[in-house]
């Protein structure tokens, strides 16, 4: 069974972060995993640029009424859910990949930490509670770990 | 037009926990606002408990199809929707407040702020990106001081 | 524990539809039931208005981002999630009735009958499969009737 | 731009049904249109497997926490929305298709219609507003008739 890849950020991002999410896109479509996102523009659209390259499938559910996301969706969904359908991309993956990211990425990471789905961070939140640093946020060194990690780790899930 | 207000946090908590939450959950009653939360146990009952003792208002957005939350609700809603609920909780609130948490209630509070909604938190979590502190959630000091900062910085909103 | 029913029917209406819905509502307040519904105009305002005037409680679940339904709602809830929210009005409900109404009406009659809650109808959609006639919805005479279909089917479902 | 047209019907289904689903999922993919469904069995299952047999793209929402759905999804969807689930198959397509049905049917025929989407019908449910028959269903001869509807309708849509 084919896996999927949530890869949540921002959607608008600066260059390095779209270099790293562009890169993500590159290794889910060579590690032949879905690419799962909110269709939208950044971080989502580099993922998406990435993964086409690579001749990768990916999936945006879009928050509003109209089939418009990014050039590089192979299925774009509206949704009309507006910020809602953030649970969305998050439940229908195997494991998220959060890249940077505003308050947004961090509703995406809470959700997907709180439904047991691994996330792997690269260059995004950090989470303390009473001043202890949690560890739910699996630290990426560069896109191909991310990958890595996001696949060994949701292997063990279902 | 009556305040609404978010209570969230753990269906299961310490003693201190619980007694802050059992606070708030009066001093929204006294303010005369509604008491929004997800219906269970733990800070949320705390809560209900508190503002039905101080005849409030309290309403419980369910994740599961039985009308079955805490004993404290004025208004229990069976969504059926899982933790897709946490979205709606805090979507009808007009601020929020947490207190302690785990997981859910970060994804709650990172709704929230994505949503531009306040939000005040109590022995909650506390938001990084890159080593610098997001300043997102309002620190408050005790209970009073987290429903007055609930209803001023909500006033500002409509 | 109190009943909730769902009183569904179109933002505009002729007189007759109306007043039936105007009933509606009294006969649920009477019963010291809870009225929900979508929160706007027409058949749903009526229903509100009647329920408040007999000193019931109504609960509007709202399509849209802003607290502004009909001006007879004791608790007014915001969703955000446009059409959707047929889901939730019917969901959280024990039984339905329907008075009048066009296609949105029609999903939230479907909904019900799919969920097996009663389905009771005055002046309403009527169902045919290959011509023969579906008795899903439970015919009411009159307001008072159909609020009494409403909790007696409802009474055996929990 | 691709088009997507929703199939819906029962999980369960008298071979005649079967039969029509199989032919529309086959004439859905020959017009390179993306099948959209709820991904289980059924009519679902059947038009899937006429879509793969033409080498179409199929997308399964499915209602459950697991992605579970009919062998012949492309692309499987697990939401955990439950019945909830009805209104995305309906909201991300362009046309709706519905073959037999039972009440999960008639809540997307009409939440389709609300959304002024196209709905053809094959064998389904018929629908009468005080004893005069409502015409938002257009019924097709057959499989091929059906897609050509729903792709004509549904280019003058945007």
């Amino acid at each position: 069974m084919k896996r999927y890849i949530a890869v949540v950020g921002s959607s608008s991002c600066p260059p390095d972060i779209a270099k790293l999410a562009y890169e993500v896109g590159q290794e889910i479509a060579l590690a032949q995993a879905i690419l799962v996102c909110g269709g939208l523009g950044g971080v989502m659209e580099e993922a998406c640029r990435g993964a086409q390259e690579k001749k990768g499938i990916t999936l945006g559910i879009l928050p509003g009424h109209q089939r418009r996301g990014n050039p590089y969706l192979t299925l774009a969904l509206p949704t009309g859910l507006g910020e809602a359908r953030n649970f969305l991309v998050v439940k229908v993956a195997d494991a998220v990949i959060a890249v940077g990211g505003e308050y947004g990425t961090l509703s995406e990471i809470a959700m997907a930490l709180k439904l047991g789905k691994p996330v792997i961070g690269l260059k995004t939140w950090e989470l303390f509670r009473e001043g202890k640093a949690d560890q739910g946020i699996i630290k990426a060194k560069n896109a191909k770990d991310a990958v890595n990690l996001a696949l060994g780790r949701s292997g063990s899930e279902e």
